[in-house]
């Protein structure tokens, strides 16, 4: 019976950069065009510049008469000014257009109508009073927004007034996922023994979706070498990046790394992360593939952190930050020495204090996960940190209703 | 000629306040059955709990060997014990189910292998070592997330490891939108003069779409009262919400608001929010009517507060809070007594302290809030900001890429 057991604990920083560094000649994606209208959440791929002019003639920004300024100066209520209809004034509404000549708008509330031709004005207006003028919000050529930039609602509405239909957008980089293993089964409402529910893909088409994305599951694929092989080339040929669930530990029959090594390059096979520890990251035809652990919690950690950043660079971004915030640990974390590991807690205010409690610390513990609030970091160099500590952590929930997710323009 | 120019300044608080009131018998939406996998984003309508226990057996947490723990009792180095494979241990893989009578796995790095049925151990393991028992992670009946829950990727993991295909979520409040007004165009890339292209709708569609609604949009109306009123009459009978854009204000084309009155009850015309005045708040056949005014940024302005909320009480969740900065003002800001102002801000950090810029004020200034960071809010009973003074900025915009939408899990 031969068994590999040794897993090296390669720094996961240094990995996370050299593995970037290797694909930098094949990302960012090249870029598409796309309606405007169906471009939201989509990365621009140039600067995007005004085609006309918004607002694209001169306008009435209120209700009223337009004039030629300088002759409403001196109107006052002693000294009244008469103004005869389609010569000296305009009747006109909100957003029409204003006569060449005329540069100024007397709102209606101050304008007496005397007959059907003849109005009176009591105060004068200066040039350009309530008149919007031609390229007011955007001057033709002007950037409505720069490269790199996520289009918004706003950014949709912008460009659709400024004559663009089209806009130049990254690809979405297309995100093959294989599941593996001879256990795992598609959701179902009965299990057999030793059955294991698919849910690690399910999680990553969601994450990456979020991210920009297009993911393609396959079909399981068992625990056969030959199987394992023809499904990374399948998907290697015809996505951008390749992921490749479980099978990437050193077990018995982990065949992931051993048939990845004899497909390309296999950069680094295990980190000093936990959860996420037995990673692969590897590259098969210039293409990069990582293969993910199959406990969920060191999926999560590993999608969170590895692929997250590789499917910015694919979209020429730099992710977010995710906030931060300090508080006070409640409870003894022990960690063991020379791995980073990744505890998570629950924030609970009390006395305007915020403290943390550690959730339950397996790598299989989706549940941890689903209650966090966020994650407590405890550094390689570190044995844990004690009761009572000042520590920082890192929030990962959001609002828990649909608008959490959006709450900004 | 006649001409409406008087517009109630209503308390905008209050009209929020009493509006929602007046829908909280149809609001929130009833629930619907989804595909688990299709429920990214959706809301829970009830509490989730698990249909079985997650892991659904008892497994070995490290590839070694599966024994009673007691049997490892007292062994060292000095005096190590042998155990029959097959017998008194069994090797075992990550994730495989462990016999009945075993509690416990040494790991295969502790484990001797003398000859094909017997193995050495050489330090004792204590019960439930390296086993991830059954329903540890959840518990068949246990809560996996409870209702009013915005379901994220993790989660979706979790229903699906415990058994869950569908969920009952939400239904999603249909939306209709109704551009209307003669002079507003489908997007296109020559205008004629006059011509005001729709960009109100889709701003709105991605808004409303990124809050959970599903948004119809309605061929543009011209301005015909007997027109609108056939439009608004067939979104109210297929939609939970209907959305009437411009017509909202006093002119004399402005008809809005008197083709409402004549098919239902209109509860607030004119608010004193700037931008945002000219809104309508009406009720059509037991529906909520919005009469959206026609400039862009009191479009939005009427969208992110009104619209925002109902849709929140329709799916039965609390829109979540903008983050707040306090920030330095660099500019003085006068502002009109008696109207709340929402004034586009600009931050830039410098030596660490904030400072607000505030951008261009007209409500017709679309690139004020494509280049905004935040809103300053200056209340009604203040007559302005001035510069220097330490202000609070509520913080709009995400990141400037696809992860800035989804900082979170």
């Amino acid at each position: 019976m031969k068994r590999a057991i040794y897993l090296k604990k390669n720094d996961w920083k240094d990995a996370l950069r050299m593995f970037r560094d290797e694909f930098l000649s094949i990302f960012p994606l090249n870029s598409e065009i796309v309606p405007v209208r169906d471009s939201l959440n989509r990365i621009t791929a140039k600067d995007v510049t005004a085609r006309f002019s918004s607002p694209n003639y001169s306008a009435a920004a209120m209700d009223g008469i337009a004039v030629k300024a300088e002759i409403t100066f001196g109107a006052s209520s002693s000294s009244p000014k008469r103004f005869s209809i389609g010569k000296d004034a305009d009747f006109i509404d909100t957003g029409r257009p204003i006569k060449e000549g005329f540069d100024a708008v007397v709102k209606i509330e101050d304008v007496i109508e005397i007959d059907d031709s003849t109005v009176e004005v009591r105060s004068p207006v200066p040039p350009g009073k309530d008149v919007r003028f031609k390229g007011e919000d955007f001057k033709i050529g002007e950037t409505i927004v720069p490269r790199n930039h996520h289009i918004r609602p706003i950014d949709i509405g912008a460009m659709l007034s400024c004559g663009l239909l089209e806009v130049d957008v990254r690809r979405k980089p297309k995100v093959s996922i294989i599941p593996t293993g001879s256990e795992i089964v598609e959701p179902k409402d009965e299990l057999q023994l030793g059955d294991i529910v698919d849910c690690n893909s399910y999680i990553a088409e969601g994450m990456i979706g979020s991210w920009g994305g297009l993911v393609q599951r396959q079909p399981i694929v068992r625990n056969d070498k030959e199987k394992i092989e023809q499904a990374i080339r399948r998907a290697v040929s015809c996505s951008d990046i390749v992921i490749v669930i479980a099978g990437s530990s050193a077990g018995s029959e982990d065949y992931t790394v051993s048939v990845i090594k004899k497909m390309g390059k296999v950069f680094i096979h295990g980190v000093d992360l936990m959860p996420g520890k037995p990673v692969i990251l590897a590259q098969v035809e210039e293409k990069p593939v990582i293969g993910l652990p199959g406990y969920p919690l060191s999926a999560f950690v590993i999608l969170d952190i590895y692929v997250r950043e590789l499917i910015a660079d694919a979209l020429g971004v730099t992710p977010q930050k995710r906030k931060k915030l300090k508080a006070i640990l409640k409870e003894n974390i022990p960690s063991k020495l020379g791995m980073h590991e990744i505890v998570r807690v629950k924030l609970l205010e009390k006395d305007g204090k915020v403290f943390a409690f550690p959730l339950k610390r397996g790598a299989g513990v989706l549940s941890s996960l689903v209650k966090a609030d966020g994650f407590l970091h405890i550094p390689k160099d570190e044995e844990g940190v004690n009761e009572g500590a000042e520590v920082e952590v890192e929030l990962i929930k959001k609002g828990t209703d649909a608008m959490g997710s959006d709450p900004c323009v």
